[in-house]
Parts: C-alpha cells; sequence; structure tokens
C-alpha cells in the first residue's frame, strides 16, 4: 500500500500538509451531527473540540470509582498491559480496558460517544487502542510532543488520517497539574520525523517517547506559524476532549499534589483498519494496536 | 546564635508556625506605604504579589536587549557564575549581575523598587543574591518546590525570615512555559526538611536541587489544609512578582518554544545580615550568598 504519510525515513525533517478531511462526513450534512456548526467549525479549524457535561456527574463519580477499583486490583499484577512510571512503581497507564472490562467496554460503546465519533469519522468506528492514564500528584513525568497518528502509521500501519482519540477526564484539569497541550491547527500538517524505529520501540516509548518526536524548529513553525499559539486542555472532571489523530500535542510533568486521570480511547474508522506498518518493523502487540476485534462499535445494540 | 527554624536535623519532616512579621513596617503605617492597603493585605496573606506596569515599556524592552546581550556575550565564558542546562550548554542563570553590571546595578536600586522593598522589609536592605535566569524553549528543565528561606537560612546563614525575592518577567509567562507555582500563605508555615546538606551542595541544587525540597505530606498539607491551594504567576513581560523569602514555590519545564527570562533579585533587611550556616557547613560562594557588600541600598543616592 502507498505510503501517504512517510515519517523516520531521512535525516532531515520535513512538513508536507494533511491528504485527508478532517471531518469526515460532508460538512453539507451539518445538520445531522450531534454537533452544533460551531464545535464543528471549531474541531475542524483547531483539530480539537471539549464537550463538557456530556456525562452527568453520577456517571462521572462512577467512573472515577471503577478506574481506582482497578488500579487497586492490579498493584502487584504483572502485564504488559500495565505501565508504570520510570522512577517508581506506581501505574501510570492500564491498557486495553474496553476489551478486558465490561464496564468501560460499555463507555466505549456509548451512543452519545459513538453519534459524534461516527459523524466526525463518516463511517463505522472500532477501538483501536484505549488505556487508562494515571498521572498521579507529584510523580507524573511528562509526555513529549508527538503526533498520536505519525505513531500509528509508522508503527502500526493506520493508513490514513481517520481515526481520533477521545479523552474523558476523572480528575480536574488544572492549568498547573500537567494538562494537555495542543497546537491548533497542527492537524492540518504532518511532521515527518528524523530518525529510524527501532525494534520494540514501543516498550520505551510508553515511559519515554524519543522516537516519533518532532524536531524543535517544526514544532516552533507549527506554533507560530499556522497562528494558534499553543491550547491548554484544563476542565473539571467529566469534561471530554476530542483531538484529531494528527493534532500535535503533549504535557508537562505534574508536580502538584493534585493527580490527573484520564480514560482514553481512539476510535478508528472501519475503513482505515490497520495495513502492515510503514516502518516495515513488526507489529505492536494487540492490546496497544488492535487488528483482530474489530466489528463496528453500537451495530450489537442496534441488533438486540 | 539561635536557630529559630532548624531544617535538614532530623529524619521527620516537622511543619512550625513563622517566627517573624510578613510586613516588617507597622501596619499602622499602612498609608506611608507605596502600595495600596489591598496589595499589602494580598502580600501578608499570601505571601507574594504582582505588579504590572511599575517598569515603562521602554525600560523593559531595554532590559530584555541587556539580558540578551549578556548571554551572547557569555556563551564561551567558563565562570561558576554561569551555571548552564543539565542536558546542553544553554546558559540556564548568571548570578550576582548587580554587581558586576552597572546596569542591572542601577535596576536593583531603583527607587520605585527599593521604596516597596524598604517598606515591606521595614528597613534598609541590600542585595543578598541576584541573577539573571534564562529558561530557552525546549529544554528549560522544573525547578522542585522549595522555601528560599530554608537553603538561606541553612546553608547562608541567614538568621530570620526578613527578606524577599523580586522578580521581573523579561518574556511573557503564560500558564503553559513553565510559569513560577507558588503555594498561597506557605509563607506562614516552615518546613523543617528530612536530610543532611552535602558539602558544596550548591553546585549540585543549582541545576536539580534534591536537598531542602519538603516531603511529598508537607506539601499536600500546605496546599490542601491553608486552603489556597496553588497559584500561577503568569502576567506580560515586564510584571513584577514579589514573593516573601519563605513562600514555597516551583515551577515545571518549558516544553513551549517560548523562552522564559526573568531578572532575579533578593533583597535582605540589613538587620538580618548572614552569620554561619546554620547547617555547619561551609559558606557559599559570594556570588550566590553576599556577606561583603551589604552597604544599604539607595543611600549613596540621597547623599549625592
Amino acid at each position: 500500500m502507498q505510503d501517504f504519510y512517510p515519517s523516520r525515513v531521512s535525516d532531515k525533517p520535513q512538513i508536507t500538509k494533511r491528504k485527508d478531511p478532517v471531518i469526515h462526513t460532508d460538512r453539507r450534512l451539518d445538520h445531522e451531527a450531534p454537533l452544533s456548526k460551531e464545535q464543528l467549525n471549531f474541531y475542524e479549524k483547531n483539530g480539537f473540540l471539549q464537550i463538557e457535561n456530556l456525562f452527568s456527574e453520577k456517571e462521572v463519580a462512577a467512573m472515577q470509582k471503577a478506574i481506582f477499583e482497578l488500579q487497586d486490583s492490579n498493584k502487584h499484577t504483572q502485564s504488559d498491559k500495565i505501565i508504570r512510571e520510570p522512577d517508581s512503581d506506581e501505574i501510570r497507564s492500564i491498557f486495553s480496558v474496553d476489551q478486558d472490562d465490561e464496564y468501560f467496554k460499555n463507555i466505549a460503546g456509548d451512543e452519545r460517544l459513538l453519534k459524534i465519533v461516527n459523524h466526525l469519522l463518516g463511517s463505522d468506528v472500532y477501538i483501536h487502542q484505549s488505556r487508562i492514564n494515571y498521572k498521579p500528584g507529584f510523580s507524573g513525568k511528562e509526555f513529549n510532543w508527538h503526533s498520536d497518528f505519525e505513531t500509528w502509521h509508522t508503527e502500526d500501519g493506520m493508513p490514513r488520517m481517520r481515526a481520533l482519540s477521545m479523552s474523558i477526564a476523572l480528575s480536574d484539569n488544572y492549568i498547573h497539574n500537567g494538562p494537555l497541550m495542543l497546537v491548533p491547527g497542527s492537524h492540518n500538517y504532518y511532521v515527518s520525523c528524523v530518525g529510524e524505529t527501532p525494534e520494540n520501540n514501543y516498550k520505551q516509548s510508553l515511559q519515554t517517547q524519543k522516537v516519533g518526536v518532532p524536531d524543535n524548529d517544526s514544532l516552533k513553525w507549527l506554533v507560530e506559524k499556522i497562528g494558534g499559539g499553543l491550547s491548554v486542555a484544563t476542565g473539571k472532571a467529566g469534561t471530554i476532549t476530542i483531538f484529531e489523530s494528527n493534532t500535535m500535542h503533549a504535557s508537562t510533568s505534574n508536580m502538584t499534589p493534585y493527580p490527573r486521570n484520564n480514560l482514553f480511547m481512539v476510535y478508528n474508522s472501519v475503513e482505515n483498519k490497520l495495513v502492515e506498518p510503514f516502518s516495515g518493523a513488526g507489529k505492536r502487540p494487540e492490546y496497544i494496536a488492535v487488528r483482530k476485534t474489530t466489528e463496528p462499535l453500537g451495530k450489537e445494540t442496534v441488533l438486540k
């Protein structure tokens, strides 16, 4: 298959224009969307969108309870799906929660979320990756700048930009406890990164990403020349942040006593299923990049 | 001399109440202050105060020019007064600028600043330490939580809490480029830290502070129990942030392309000059902790 977005193939970075729509349903059908025209415009322009109060307070409280129960029950679990902090044993992420846990499976297939995602991706969807991120107070380390798509494309063989990330904040995100930083408009440009992909890179990159990180000049260009500066995705627990697969983002360390937790799910179009990794290297494990369970979400509900 | 604020002497942290006034001029003389009653109340309650527009735009532009000229001219200088980033050769701080450079000496003695400082410290003052902090885009590392006074007391022999820091922002401080985080009200409590002071600790601590850092429980207590949460000192270039010697503060790394630079000067009361370090260890060098040039600032101007 042709590689529309080559990366890690040259010793010089390159910035090219996006070759895919941002909203994959024809904009003439905006009136059918579960989002307002303003929301759609914002997402298309900036590459992300925040929504408050989509879940009730009761639902958010239940999710918060559920993630801590899962964390507690996995305190001593040895599993590749459980990522710990580089400097301590604290759990940083638990992967594949939509597959391993009925409760989170139901959230992934929540009708309110699906309606939005189906519209933005213009098709049926499945979960490409899910995880809970725990950023504990004091010890949560930073995530370097990256486009998720660059990794999914290069390391997982995701062909096109037709996926999105859905982050449900499960603690209050303040300006000071390591919130998500996004580069508005960056989803419209693809930074071809320098370097090669080491074998089994994911074992390193899930703790500290070093490959697939844009060079400083490209990042500066994105921040300064597109004109959007930087946005910081703060919001109270329950706030949803949707960001396009190619939107450049990062987060600083959390030095505060306030934890920063979220449920993170990647929806991919069923028309954009994974092929062989474009890096030529081996595939990442199923719990990071789903290849088997790609049935459209929400269909079984309809058939009931 | 009696040690009113012992630290690094026990293997258990301890929190005690402040034993010194915050504003050292009698509050009945508020009307003589160059600050409003609201500003004085804010400083007394929170341990810090921000002031915009004290300097003109022209003055701020000149200061910005001056710090870069100094940085450029010291690019290859080998000097203990020049601190570089742990991971690169970029200059992180230049110390003692009020002594080595006529331009910065004049800023330190600026009448507008002195009037404020003299009132808050209730006496004549001198510069205990001065430096320019350069926090370059992308590579500026974090500063861990600390009370400056804890270090000045333990390592430099500053007897009482009768000093303050004056930070003049020389680039815009955003919420995302590693701004100063302060714990409001923390200046009213003294955290006696765990550990001992290694010999020549300053050589390590100016890059990454490890000793004199409060334990997580004490910090959590300060943030949550005093009730002030956390404050983030953002503001445009030229904004002044005054913070009391014992106010707990930190800053995260700067992952953005935006640099964060400031001119930082510590004013100490002439009635609070340094004695022997309370740690019992050796003295830090003169460029970090002034003992020789403690003549009251501003007096020579009056005598002209």
